[in-house]
């Protein structure tokens, strides 16, 4: 009878874990749902008060037709049990045994988060209707087929060893990267490049911008913490240190763009960290399990370093108008997060340097992922938004451009005051 | 000893599971308290920027008085062991052996919501002193005997078997029909009808009123999740199934209203598209347990449809201004999420359609349920508040309104720069 | 064997409850973190718009260089075996045997939220070089060796059974002082005083402020919940209890503040709302592990009552321009939160008053408590405010200050529409 119990007492023990698992994951879920608040904030805030109305609408558009493309059709193509670089079980499937309705729900947020990237970049100048075609496409296409290369334990990057924890790869640069060729299908806003040569265009609201990096900070606790994917004993630990290192990531980047912007422009910059604390966090979240603290301040501060870089080489150099930085902060910073597990990446369990017996081989690994994910988001995205170009059009007139796309686009004004028009930009 | 270990066993797991539901419970209640953010903003956002102050003076209002009425005497006459129509357990009374300081601040922050939602209807125009009395009789009367007609478990509707989850007739259609008396008592705002013809009055902050809809969309999670007042085992997987449906109304609710203005109106409305996510959010919470996702997806698609013609409806025939479509998204909305259940409901467990095997009964109960609300809360909302018409007054005067109420009823601007005065509509 | 299995079973349960514990408390510590976006929105709500940027800029500096400095050397000099007066372990040192990942996290937004509070009495006037110095000083050692007197076990408060469960005096009344210091030091803003007069200096946005006031209730309950430190069994009824008591002193706070402004100003105030619901909080945050739900309403009601009072007495007596009501806020309902344990604080447990049986002792040890933290935090930051003063100055420049910190500080204004300028007080 004694010998009975035993087992009796474990299984209780494993369901009472399963259970504590899913309510986190669950939890985590809904704190990711709020970076879409958070994206339409920074998205509008960093860009003019004459196409909020448009930013919103396609923020919440995002997750409306995210939610339910992923669930008929997307998380079939990221965790079928066809596997390797194609999933499939049919459509409206969510899950066999390892499965619940908490993985479905923690999933679909964060397939609309890599589309709801691309909003921002775009802003200003591109047509809802070939926004919503493109953000179907990229819930029901480009990010479940990407996700489920390392994230189905069958895709092809999950066998090699590659380490994308929570998705620096798989949700940011893969958005990241769609939003730069976005960017430079649809090209500049009116007046961004005069005579060749870059112009500011300072967003309207700094403090809703402010706001909206807040709120995806505290969204992306959920975002890297949850990727535990459990709870109890050593995941319970393991998420708490992944929750530790995602703030002091974020924390590096905002100080180190702060502090590069202090010595660049001679003045700490608000927007420049933002997006460093946005960087920092793009930046841990490939390796947040897989970090020291030493070593995810580095990854962070790094990340804020360059995201300040990028932004002026994306808008000088490339001359793309990347109307929030949306490429740097996810392409870019999404990069460095993928390859630095490369470099001083350690094993979670035991806290040794995978450069220890192989790391080489795991920078080469960490390499090839980033790659291919860049590969296959700007391919993609460019192929999709080349057709739609052709097709339907990418662009409002130039007449909806300069009236602003709140008015033209939705037959609204974000601030309907009476001297509005006069006084926005 | 192995036979009384087994018993040992199974009680600590329930006590763990116990555990579990408390903490779900009391995380989902601070999640719903956010609500009272959500609501602050879509009202405000979508009214005129005289009457900010007002409008979170009223809101900060409901949550605290509502907190202190409820745990004095709304929970006794919810929960009390009288039950069947008018519970009663004494003053201060929050549980027997059931309950728990998580339960009293879960049910707590749900009545603070039914007082929220008049709010907004009545902007622009209604004294702060009638509205602090008629947030009182809210929360310490109609919605406490509305609640326990089916929350408490002796209640008569409750042993009808109606089904109301989480309050799509209890919270938000008590609510909703309040508002719409309320908004009818005190006539419409000046300007509103000029010669018989509506006017429409655009809301002074369209970006947060999108945030108002985020917050209550990431709340909502809580309101829904949480009212399976229980984790573990299948409660486990089934508040993550009502966190999952609730997501895909929500996102069909906007998409319905989003697509219908856009053939209506030939732009896609941003006010439209806010309140059929709202109007979804409504119509999936009494069935949340007891929807497929396709269930979930149509009763949340029609929930967006009808949100649109009742706003109309309310608007333009009744001649009533509810001045945020409040009765439209939680009256008529949260009439039609409590008749869907006897369309399209399952059994939460089985999956079994409630139409098999005495389905049109369910029907007739989910009618007589959704009746019995509207009834309740539209009687004794017009007997308060006529008293009150007849004892204080529920308008201002129309110079206060003209003024705005910030100034007058407050002594305060909510944006106070020079030349707010000539800028505000 | 069976009697082998018994303590199996405890073990397990223990496991699991100590796993349950660490869940809430890494919940908590997320919504301590979004406290960050509260401050950030009620300081500029209730500033003028030309220094929203330097706000903005404070706040996130609070919290990335609190949480690397906390991490780096504060937990160690808070928790550190050495105990006492000034623990130490080491630097990086975070916990031994009780402690986790989740604990040095939410440590970390405890001070954070400690150096915080300065910022805003400090808003429109000071030196963003000199404010980073300062927050480091905070972070690293005036919160964290002020914890250590009650929060290490070893402390001397601690010893003397002093009670402050989740920081009335340590977070709260250390940052208050601190900020009144800081106030007095840095002098008044331009145009606060006119021939000795205070002059109403009225706040931008009442809307934000509103919302952040909203988002700060909303993190207090992780803030005082999570200070339970655990969760099953009696802690899950105890924190469960924490967070009703907390919204029932938040709601009195508020309640006691707009009845109270009625009265004297003959109008019902949001600026005084809000603080006071603030207030309430604050009053509870000592003893919501040692209040009935009485005595939580009385204690908030009270702070809600005092903090008017102390928002005229600094302004018009004291004469110094805390630009937000930080001190009276923080500091006033911190103290009163502290020593109200020992008027009607009960035994947690029991149920019993701490007054029978030794509760004037009590008293005394919570006063004694309270001025220690006062001496300690006013002490503290007048010598190195003093010093920063002496060596690099605390202010800006006439010029600057008229202009607005944002612009010369930041290069960057927060609402850069075209007419901003003119608009903006």
């Amino acid at each position: 009878m004694s010998l009975l119990n035993i087992p009796l007492i474990i299984q209780d023990t494993a369901a009472i874990e399963g259970d504590m698992g899913m309510l986190w994951m669950l939890i985590s879920g809904i704190l990711v749902f709020l970076m879409q608040a958070g994206f339409t904030l920074v998205e509008s805030g960093m860009t003019r008060s004459k196409n909020v109305v448009n930013i919103a609408m396609k923020n919440v558009l995002d997750i409306a037709v995210g939610s339910i493309v992923f669930w008929f059709v997307g998380y079939s193509l990221m965790y079928g049990s066809t596997g390797g670089w194609i999933g499939w079980d049919g459509f409206m499937w969510y899950g066999g045994e390892d499965s619940s309705p908490a993985d479905l729900f923690f999933q679909t947020v964060f397939c609309a988060t890599a589309a709801t990237i691309v909003s921002g970049a775009v802003a200003g100048r591109t047509k809802y209707s070939t926004y919503i075609i493109f953000s179907v496409v990229m819930t029901a296409i480009i990010y479940p087929i990407a996700g489920g290369w390392q994230w189905n334990g069958d895709g092809w990057l999950a066998q090699m060893g590659f380490i994308d924890f929570a998705g620096s790869s798989i949700v940011h640069a893969v958005g990241g990267w769609a939003a730069l060729v976005a960017a430079a299908l649809v090209g500049p806003r009116l007046g961004k490049y005069i005579d060749g040569k870059a112009v500011n265009i300072p967003g309207h609201n700094k403090l809703l911008a402010a706001l909206g990096v807040f709120i995806l900070w505290f969204g992306w606790f959920g975002f890297n913490g949850g990727s535990q994917l459990a709870w109890g004993g050593d995941d319970a630990t393991g998420a708490s240190m992944v929750v530790l290192v995602t703030n002091l990531a974020a924390s590096a980047g905002a100080l180190g763009a702060l502090f590069l912007s202090w010595v660049k422009y001679k003045k700490p910059n608000i927007d420049m960290t933002l997006n460093g604390a946005l960087a920092g966090l793009v930046a841990i979240t490939a390796g947040c399990g897989n970090m020291s603290e030493v070593g995810a301040l580095a990854a962070g501060f790094v990340g804020g370093i360059i995201v300040v870089f990028a932004m002026e080489f994306v808008e000088q150099k490339l001359k793309i108008d990347d109307a929030v930085g949306a490429f740097s902060v996810h392409g870019v910073a999404g990069f460095w997060g993928t390859i630095v597990i490369g470099l001083w990446g350690i094993d979670g369990d035991t806290g040794i340097g995978l450069l220890n017996g192989g790391g080489s081989d795991q920078f080469v690994t960490q390499l090839i992922g980033a790659l291919a994910y860049a590969a296959w988001a700007a391919g993609t995205s460019f192929v999709f938004l080349f057709i739609l170009k052709k097709a339907i059009g990418l662009r409002v007139s130039e007449k909806v451009e300069i009236e602003g796309l709140d008015l033209s686009e939705h037959g609204a004004l974000a601030y309907p005051g009476k001297r509005q028009r006069e006084i926005q930009d």
